[in-house]
Parts: structure tokens; sequence; C-alpha cells
């Protein structure tokens, strides 16, 4: 492990950082509002500190980045990114206590909109603007993050995405990473532009606009509104917002395809066609449970849960009904598909569909060679077999998952939280979704969770945006050997 | 699929089934109860028809029974066995429905224990018997397919069992296999011999005594008392239960070892060694997490935590007290103990140890792995590196049982049970516990269920006790081609 390689990237980042703060305080300056100053100083503080660290290191800029530096660049990188952004949250006294300053804060940066703010109205706009900023930020991290870094690294079966997609050409658009992460960050930006259009077309301010597109494109969560989407109660803007958050889950490379005018790859991919199947499904049978007896009418029924089975399928998390209330299936489904999350490839978060979709068909296969032991079935998608150490690769993520899952619960347990609110507060920070079931669901928040708590959480949102494997390989001492 | 050579062998072992009904007959007899004529008819019906079913495909006597065969004789025989077996809870009106009379049947010969029985207490003799007496049976029965059948047909890396043991002789303890069995049963008996002398001599009654020996041995968990071995309430009686449920929760080919003279290759064994890890880390969990709260003294903590950990674990399911009012870690302890369930050729139910523990060493492989990608780290068991087919197996089998625990969790919610009891339920019936948690808690039973639920949580325990492939693999259309 060179650090010094390490904290060069890692002061690049904070710089850049520093200087995007920049745009929240012009916003304070319009609105004349107080949060000016706190913020100004933030930006100044992340920027300074940024300028040191890349200094301090600057003669590790033209050493080599190995498999190790790059892990913990990114996970390093995120950590300190979330120290700097909550900054702001703690010199305008949004919050009192730092943890939950940095737990707002790792929450937006890796794009959960789990929350632990209980006045939100109450906020200046520079703040919120903030808040919901680095929710798209984190979302341009991701899309470098898989386009570039996890398939280089091979994380978890990730490599998948490189190489392993339908049609005969690699998947990596470009030679170059910085081209591809270009042209990716071009179609974010695309998709943000319209949906701002959109939104704003259909009666929402400007600013309202702008804060839920910055929810909706990275598959974050938070709102300007403590009630979220249900403040506005417009089936409009939930169709507009549904369709984002749904395009939003997707992998942005069968995107690019689709608009160079070759829509075949984007509705051939398998990837593609299960997380459609999974969307349809559960919004069929969750209107089936909610229709009679929850709402009276089959529109009611189908509109709420379509929007809540896509915000909680693509890890967004923005809600226009308390679900909680829900009977046990459809809480039970939503619960299912907090473990789904998107497509590789896309800003949504949780195990992928793609790791899903070759699970069950490895089970299948293992079924299979029962009956035939001596007959070679290999595990295909689309119509190329998946090699055994991607399906490896993705054993040991769904194991490391599960186990992450499970003593994150516990814990939470321990420290007297029921069980069902620990299940779901766990499966919804790891899985980046927001919103978790009892104590944590749609209506509540996680402000009322103890200080432990909420860094165990904190971590939860970090480990799980960066595939587990990215972090934890730093705990082994073979890393840190020379 | 040769249908003869399936129905001959199942014609066989029912017809064995109806003699061994003629042990509750004159158990009836000598208490004078009126229970005799259902058991006596029941026990003439089941060899009739045993016998007819032999003779009508007697033909196939001598034609060779292939794996798809096997297959179906285990999962057919063993449906098959609780129909029958189920005839004397139906004559003597223990039950006025059918499927209660099956799902109690087919609940003791998977050695799970729910019930829905409500008044226990008042049944006579000979049914009580009969009830705990399917669970000891169907201990046999698991003994010899743990022995003889998975380890032949690789059943979700089973082989493990035959092959992968440590020490350098395979775990086959003689070269045939009827042999093998017998020595495994004449352990059981012993087992069983010696925890009724012991149940005795502490003061419980003859009949007391064999009818929890009956549920201990193949870790069932019937009693013939609704407070279960909470009645008792004797810390004398409860020490004796918990060391058999935990000798019957190990692997029996390692006792046979031990009493030949070699305890080194029990204690030395990965698997047993993780089995007792499991069972201490568990007991110290919940002893703290009770002792202050729950029970004053740190004594009654260590006793109810100590005896409720090695029911759950072993899949016995025997209750002292109500675990379903104790906080919410301990609970999600004991749920997840039910996961993980015995050892691989023991009469414990579940995942077993040495699935989890080569799952966990495969996710520690494939981190390992991130950092040190050109280097061959086998996943070892003992000293033994374990093969990559059996890995498959294994995940293969994982993969089955989440899927099939969510599916039946969901149908259980789509009925309205809430989504603690529907996990609970789902997993105590495919792990072969028992009781489970919420409305199918300690203190409760599986009675309240819709008909529909009982169907399908007794597909579970079938499911479960075969090792659901051997259930599945029927399901696929290249099992039944010619």
């Amino acid at each position: 492990m060179n650090p010094k390689v390490v904290f060069y990237s890692v002061g690049k980042l904070t710089k850049f950082l520093g200087a995007l703060m920049g745009i929240p305080c012009v916003l304070s300056l319009v609105y004349r509002e107080p949060d000016f100053f706190p913020l100004a100083i933030a930006a100044t503080v992340t920027l300074l500190s940024g300028y040191l660290i890349e200094r301090l290191c600057s003669r590790a800029k033209d050493e080599e980045i190995r498999h190790r530096e790059a892990f913990a660049i990114v996970s390093l990188g995120w950590a300190i990114v979330a120290l700097f952004g909550s900054i702001p949250f703690l010199l305008a006294g949004t919050f009192s206590s730092f943890i939950d300053a940095y737990f707002e804060s790792m929450s937006g940066f890796t794009t959960t909109g789990a929350t632990v703010l209980t006045n939100i109205e109450s906020q200046p706009h520079g703040i919120l603007f903030w808040r919901s900023f680095t929710q798209w930020l984190g979302g341009m991290g991701i899309i470098v993050l898989g386009i570039a870094v996890l398939p280089k690294l091979t994380v978890g079966g990730m490599q998948l995405l490189a190489a392993e997609s339908p049609g005969p050409s690699p998947e990596r658009l470009k030679p170059r990473i910085a081209e591809t992460a270009k042209i990716m960050w071009g179609i974010y930006l695309l998709f943000s532009f319209s949906e701002v259009v959109l939104l704003k077309l259909v009666g929402l301010s400007l600013f309202d606009s702008v804060i839920h597109m910055f929810s909706t494109m990275p598959t974050g969560g938070f709102s300007s509104h403590t009630s979220n989407i249900g403040f506005f109660d417009q089936a409009k803007v939930e169709t507009i917002i549904t369709c984002f958050m749904f395009l939003a889950g997707g992998n942005f490379a069968l995107y690019y395809y689709f608009l160079k005018g070759n829509p075949r790859r984007l509705f051939r991919d398998s990837e593609f066609r299960f997380y459609g199947f999974v969307v349809i499904a559960a919004i069929i049978l969750v209107t089936l449970n909610l229709w009679g007896g929850t709402y009276k009418s089959v529109w009611s029924s189908f509109r709420y849960a379509a929007f809540q089975v896509v915000s909680i399928n693509t890890t967004t998390g923005f809600t226009t009904q308390d679900f909680d209330l829900w009977p046990p299936l459809s809480r039970g489904i939503l619960l299912l598909l907090m473990f789904i999350g998107g497509c590789a490839g896309s800003t949504g978060g949780a195990m992928k569909n793609v790791r899903i979709l070759i699970l069950l068909k490895k089970g299948y296969q293992e079924l299979v060679r029962l009956v035939r032991p001596r007959a070679v079935i290999p595990v295909k998608l689309g119509d190329r077999p998946v090699e055994e150490a991607v399906i490896a690769g993705i054993t040991g993520f769904f194991i490391l998952y599960i186990l992450l899952f499970l003593v994150s619960s516990l814990i939470l347990m321990k420290l007297g939280v029921d069980m069902i609110s620990s299940v779901a507060a766990t499966a919804a920070t790891i899985g980046n979704v927001g919103p978790g079931l009892g104590l944590v669901g749609a209506s509540r928040n996680y402000a009322f969770l103890p200080p432990v708590a909420k860094g165990i959480l904190s971590l939860n949102m970090l480990l799980g945006r960066l595939e587990i494997y990215t972090v934890l390989v730093l705990l082994l001492p073979a890393t840190w050997r020379k």
C-alpha cells in the first residue's frame, strides 16, 4: 500500500468538493438567507484542506495506482467526502451532533436518502440544495465506479458489466475509461435536464424540480418536504418521477446504444428484462394486495403500488403513502425488493438484478446436474456462458452481503430496536434505499436511533454503495503488506 | 423413471410402518383406553395397503434403482408414510380435519415437532405414543438418508460427508451401506436407551421418559405436555435433555470413532468445532441479553438460554420458557439459528453447519482473491481442500433454500399472517425446528392457520427434511424422460 498515492487522489477529490460547495453559497445569496456564511466557510475549509492534502502528497503524482490503492482511494474518498460534506450542516446548525450531520452527508453521497432531519421545511434553501446535491454528486461517482473501477477490479463478479454483456462487442463503449465516463455523465446530465424540464412543466417550482431531480437520477430519495413526494399528491408528478427512477435503475451503457439508434440491444439485455419482469410482477402483486382493503379503487391501488415498487426496487426510497400501514404481503415484497435493487451500471444500489439472475440460474443448474450428472450445462446470460470465476465472485458477494445484513441487524436488536425495524433499517441502508419499515418506516426517519446505531448504519451505506468488497478488502493484512 | 421400482420400495416401507403401529396398539390395551380400535384398524389398513402395493409391483423386485428412482422413493416414501401415519389421528378423533392430521404426522416423520394439537393432555397414551414415535422413526430414516442416500446422490454438496471428512480414511465406515446404517442405528439406539434411563433416574415416569427421548434423539420436539419441557421445571431434566439434543445434532459417524477409542477425531472435526462454537457463542450472547432484564439472576438467564439455544440450533424445538417474550436480540439469534441447524450426518435439520462453514470460507476466499488475484487459495476443511463441485452444490443448495424461504414466507403473508410469524413459521418448518415466533411462538401452535397454510408448511417440512433437491428434482422434465 502506498498511502501518498491514495491521499493525493483523495486531496484532489476534496478540492473539487470544496469548489462545488460554491453553488449552494450562491443560492443562499440569491435567497438572502443566513446559511451563506456557514456554506462559504465550509467551502473554504474543504477547498483549503483538499489543496493541502494534495500538496503534501504531490510527490506521488505520477506513481502507479495498483488495485489495492484503487480500493483505498474509493473507500477513503467516499468516507472523507462525506466528512467534509457534513461541515455545512454543522456550521448552519442543521444538526447539533456530529453523527447526525455525518449520517445525513453519508446518506447523500451514497445516494441512500435515509434522513435524520426532522424539520425539513424550516431549512434554508442553500442547505436543502446541498443536502440533495450530495446525492447527485454521489450518483456521478457511482457511474465512474461502475464503469471504470469495479470491472477492472473484478469486484464480486462486476466484470460482467465489461465483458459478459449480450451481443458481440464488449460493453466498454470507448477504449479509454475517461471517455467512457464522459459519455455516461452525458447521459446522466441529459436525463437530469429532461426531468427538471418535465417537472417544471407540470407545475413544480424550479427549486422543487431541481431538488427532486437530484434525488431521482442517483436513486437517492431526499425531498424538500417532510411528506416526500406525497406532498404534491399529483399523478402527473408521480408518473414523471416513476419513469426517471426506472431509467436511473437501468444500465446506462444500454441507453447509450439506444440513443445511438440501437434500441434492440436494450430490450434484449437479460438483466434489463429481468429488472422489468421483477418490477411488473411486484406492481401486480402489490396492487392486487392493496385493492379492496387498503384502497377502494383499483386505480388508487395501482398508482401507489407502482410508485412505491419502482421507488424501492431502484433503491430511490421516495414515498407517496405510508406503506408501513399496508398489509403484510405488500410490506414483505417491498422488503424483498430492498435486496434486489437496480442493474449493474446504474445508479441503483443493493445486490443488482444481474447477480440475482445469475444466482437463480446457478440454483437451477445445480438441480439439473443431479439428473444429468455428466452433462455440461453452463449458466448463460443472453447467448454467452458465464465464467465460473464470475459465478464464484457473485457467490462470495452474496455471502458477504447476507453476513453483513445479519451482523448489522443483530447489533440493532442488541440496542433494543424491534426485529422488523432492525432488519428493515439494515436492508434499507446496505441497499442504499432510504426508508425501511416500522420505526424507520415511510412516515418516520432515523433521527431517534442512538449514535452507535447511526454510526453502524452509516458504515452499512458505505459498504453497500461500494459493493462491500472494496471496503472489506482494506481489513485484510495482505492488502497492507509490501 | 420406472414407477414400479419406486412403488415396490414404498410398499415395503408402508408394510413396515403398519407393523410398527402394533406397538401403540399394545400400549392402548395396557392402559385400557379407547384408542385401541382406531390404532388397530389403522395398523391393519396400513399393513394391507403396503402388502398390496408391494405385491402389485413385485415384478420390479430385482430391477435397478437409478438416481431418479432413489429420489422418488425417498420423496414419495416420506409423503406416503406421513399419509398412513395420520390415519390413527383421524380414526381416534384427535383431529377433525384431514389437513390437521397430515400436518401433525408430517411434522412427526420429518422430526419437526410443529404441532396443531391444542388439547395434548387429554389424549390417550396410545395416540401420544404414536405421535412421538413417528419422530423417532423419522430420525432412523434420516440416518439412512444421510449416510447412504445423500452422499451417493451428491445432494447439495452432501458427498462431503462421505469424502471430505478430516483424516486420511473416508467416512464411509464399512464398505456396505446396509452395515453402515446398522452401526449408526446402533449408536442411535444406545443414546436413546441411555436417555430413557437417565430421565427415569431423575424422576420422570417411564412413559414421559420414552416420549421425550422419542423427541430428543431425532431432534423432533413433540411433548406430552402443553407447556413442553417447561412442565417439569427441573434443571436436572433440562441438563439431560440439553446434552442429548446436542449429541443428536452432531455427526453420528464421529461418535462411532469416539466409542471405538478415537476421541480426537471428534474434537478435531471442523464441522463439530464450528457447531460447538456457534452453540457456545449463542448461549453467551443470549444469556447476557436476558440477564438483568428478563431474568434477575445470571443463573436463570444461563439456564433458559442454554436450553433454548441448543434446542433451536439442533432443530429440536423443545421449550422451557416463552422465548417470544425475550428481547429482540435473543429472538433474532434464535431465528438465525433456525437456519443453521445440526451437523451433516446428524438427525438435525436446516442448512447444516458444514454448509454454513464452507460458505463463510468461500466468502473469505473471494475477498482474499481480490488482493492476490493470481494466488490459488483453496477452501479447506480440516487439512483437505474442498472440491469446486462440492462448493457449487452447496451454493445451489443455499440459493434454493433462501428461495423456498422467501416464496413460502410471502404466501403466508398473502394469507394475512404478520411478517414475523410468516418468516418464523417458514424458517421453523423448512429447518424442521417446530415452534417459531409471534403467532406460532413457543406458547402457541400452528392450529389457527388456514388449511392452505398448513399444506404449504407440510410441504416445507418435507422439502427441508429431504435437503430440498431430492424433492425438487422430481419437478424437472428431465427426470421423467426415458
